[in-house]
């Protein structure tokens, strides 16, 4: 491949994502050239792989997924401070307008024209992280301390995720917490709500794996939500009902036992993706009071993001389940989306 | 009748409340007992009535119903101060423990051992007002000043629940409400939304009564949610979405729409009561990230009802369409029953 | 004075503001050239007027002063949407940078890069509206409804400032508020508790006029704080203390009136210009458990402003004492400073 | 001593605390009679020992000192559950009266009615800890799993001091934290503030053998604030300034140094007990729109102290510096008072 030229894995359709050699792209005024190191692979990026979209966000054009990304810079647009040259930095994958009253409030996650690499979310798409370069703005890129590797770079994005779900709930010190889903996010959000104070921490998850990561990782207590003592052994960890829940599955049934569980006045936080209809027992909302609150990507928790991993308040790393050359990218989707035995799948070059 | 006996209404099964006559209730220690002077019918009377049980609430007994009553002081129990005696009061239903986690937390609506006049939800029942006396805590009743009359005082529980509902939702100054049901708590939400600076306030109702009737107190639109129009217009009033919604209706179509027009970012309050199960687009309240509140009952707000009431910031008074004396009680539950041009019929001795 | 120039007052020192001819400015890429139709007088140019200076905002080169300023869009900058010539707009006077941290969580009023017209709090200084002409970004203005007034547009700013005040205390419905100071501020302070549902709204204020005016824009009461019987007869308004209070005077002994009026737990609001030292009972906020809460401008609540103003949920017509000519702006600066009978001076053209 | 009489501690005035034969207390209805097996010295005590009083609670009569106790259940009142009987119990010391506007709020640590345990501040006073045994309400024991020990239940007491004070910032994980003074209640706060997940947190206090404690114990940094060099090292650990401070030591400058550092919008809780007097820099308050929140004592978190210790997310264990035997009382409290190289001093039986 000549030197303006890069390898990217463009995604055409369901199940049809082609390594492609693109030109590598200048960075503009502001912007940075990223050579990727690592990139992680996401469950939405599963999702536009197995069905070449996900929910109203269809691809209008081949596009390169990929969110969860870091890298060195290897290249400056114009107006950039100099010193980035060569650092290694983490990208925030949102870039807001900073101007809709949505960022005005500070909830730039739900900014009315947002732009966010590898989705088709905006348009036109911006092109992700699964190649060996991405333009980015300099102000997206945040420079790692020494003590961050690569793969917990790549973890920064999903963290952030949890991060938001978990402000969502308000203080979690000493609350009893609920996740349902021992995913890549219901694990990140166990390791930060346990960071917040939560007590206990309890996970339901039908699959085995799951829930032996869930306790090796702190979760207090791991549960099969398709056991028929689940309920029994749920509530013997939270007296009177869990304060706070997190629904990190997509799984109606388990928004359902989240309500079941919940202890009157309750939030429960739902941040996994469920279908487009799902039928909930409302009436026992009002009467109990519940708060139901829903959480999509993130909004300032990033830098805190990056700093609980240099503090080591939060250590990621276990949920690196494999690491793949980037030309195996096709392989390592497979992984992903097998999900036996793997939280998260990581390519790297 | 001698002066011992009064006349009472007892519930006895669906469509069967018979006037009775019952010992008059002798006040205990720290009770007083009230003649009660103004009486109405809520919803939940109604299912009651029609019924026989409302959800999970099955009696146990035949019981009398009426939560919402103000009257004088007839008598008074031990160890209750003396002044209270001949004192026009309104009463506040609800009797917390004031010691289980939800009392110490402030939200003793949700107290786990509530008392409530007139419900099915505490066992023993606790007879209500649609009687000619009750006997009540000292604690439960508010001296009411002379400009407050009967009709008001009688209105100042549901009142009470419009303010905590809206309470629920933040500060609502300057912000754009939708209320999807015109029926008493919707037009009360309505009052209460715009007495707390929210602007504009729409209201939704398929029944043009309800919409005369929102329009007549203060809503700034009033529109028919079968009318194919319906969104178009809601949109017009909320640029980008309306920022608060209260669902006031319980049909869970009317939800649905809350959900639809409702801002990114939003709150809708869940303050009808709705079907056990409804169906929702959970997938769009994560992705908006929007927040559903239970609001159950009311804590924290009877004092500054009355104290709205007092200094006329809300005039409740166009709520009251019929008043009754007792002796019909069952043509005022047939009324307000029938729904047909009544807000709110309350019975009177 | 020839097409190209324009009146201006520039103020070079403590009470030395020149009339003086400037080149008109010409609106850049983005910008709108507004020619100012009416422009009110703040305390804080009343600060700068009488000491050349506000705290620590020195003056690095002579300016022009005026923040509340409203007007017609005269000429427009490249890339402006044409259907805004000749729209009548009032102008929010904050320029955040939308990129910094503060900007980044919706407290944009702390922007750490804010630019403000009519300040020297940011460097340069950005020229303000005691002149005929202002180029102002386009994202600035907002179009004004027919039916709000040149007059009432120019008080949006102020408005705004006490909105933000009024958010910074939480809900208000049903609170008990009271208000030190009856200037400007203190007085929209009032307007808006009243719009938010506050009862009752108690103002001190020491002169007669300040009183008065509180009373006839809504106050329940209005007292003089440097009464013997001041205490008791804020006491009798606000059983236990008040829930709320807004420090609106800048002067240390109101806020320690404020302090011991209020209730436990209470929220005090610290929106006036206090001396850079006040003595406070520190151990009493301790062991009371209040809150002291800052209010800096106002961050979110322009466009709220303005809907209230529209929908007449508030009338601020009443706090427009002086109208004077541009050419009589030291007039107008004079009367302003005297605060004999005035409440707010504008300038119009 | 005949087993009806019992040794208690009673202080007479400043200095003058006198072990003391008393009859042993009966327990009365719903009171339970605990022998006391730990008792901590809290900094109140030394106060009422040092001044014979503590601002404005002037005992009128000999009382017993200690609210910071643990014990065993020897005997029971009428109407308590017989399985109390012997168990291992925390007491919390707060008494609501349950009834009151501030506990129907849920703030009842603010109660207009409070009883308190070893304190002159509710008439009559309540006998503390400082004795063989004490009637306690059955409602205020907590019984302990066998993991948590005597020296760490009598810590339960200040740790949900330092919990209440954490929540009145709201949520801090990922947040910045400076904690001025490191004694017992500062240290306290460091270990639940690192238990909700701040990052980093930062301890100023001038004695060597606090700031190594404070260092021992998981503060990220100790400072002292007496040096040249600690603004700009305290900044080093805060970019910006710090997202919330604690004020911890009493004494004003350190409360000026807290404003200092805080970032604009900051929180600052007031937990320590500072003069009655206290000069504040508020016109940077309000320009910093920085909120000071009073914390006082605490509620609705002494169940989740508990399950934190039970659970270990907390260790409190190093801060029990010394224990000595009930009938070294006197030598104790001089330990605590001389504050040398000691946090907790604790007495047993």
């Amino acid at each position: 491949m000549t030197s303006d030229m890069m390898l990217a894995y463009v995604l055409h359709g369901p199940e049809d994502m082609r390594p492609t050699e693109l030109p590598r792209p200048e960075p503009g005024e502001g912007q940075v050239l990223l050579r990727v190191r690592r990139a992680g692979i996401c469950g939405s990026d599963i999702h536009y792989f197995t069905h070449g979209q996900i929910g109203r966000f269809v691809p209008k054009r081949p596009f390169v997924l990929g969110h969860e990304f870091a890298g060195e810079i290897a290249a400056l647009g114009a107006g950039v401070e100099p010193s980035l040259l060569g650092a290694r930095v983490a990208v925030d994958p949102s870039i807001p307008c900073g101007r809709c009253r949505q960022c005005r409030r500070g909830r730039y996650n739900l900014c009315l024209d947002m732009r966010f690499f590898g989705s088709a979310s905006c348009d036109p798409h911006l092109d992700g992280g699964f190649a060996e370069f991405v333009a980015v703005p300099a102000r997206s890129v945040h420079p790692l301390p020494d003590e961050i590797s690569w793969g917990e770079a790549a973890l920064l994005e999903p963290l952030s995720v949890a991060m938001h779900a978990c402000m969502r709930a308000g203080p979690l010190l000493g609350r009893s917490v609920l996740v349902t889903g021992g995913g890549a996010i219901g694990l990140l959000v166990v390791m930060v709500a346990r960071a917040a104070g939560a007590a206990p921490v309890v996970v339901s998850d039908p699959a085995p794996f799951a829930r032996r990561t869930a306790a090796a990782i702190g979760a207090d207590a791991a549960l099969d939500p398709t056991s028929a003592d689940f309920a029994a052994e749920a509530s013997a960890h939270s007296e009177g009902g869990f304060e706070v829940a997190f629904e990190a599955s997509g799984v109606p049934r388990a928004l359902a036992q989240a309500v079941a569980l919940a202890e009157r006045g309750a939030t429960i936080v739902q941040v996994g993706t469920l279908p487009a209809e799902v039928t909930l027992p409302l009436n026992d909302i009002m009467a109990r009071e519940l708060t139901l609150a829903g959480s999509f990507r993130f909004a300032n928790v990033f830098d805190a993001a990056l700093r609980l991993l240099a503090m080591r308040r939060i250590d990621v790393k276990p949920l690196v389940s494999k690491v793949l050359s980037l030309e195996r990218m096709n392989e390592a989707m497979a992984m992903a989306v097998a999900k036996d035995g793997v939280v998260k799948v990581q390519v790297e070059q």
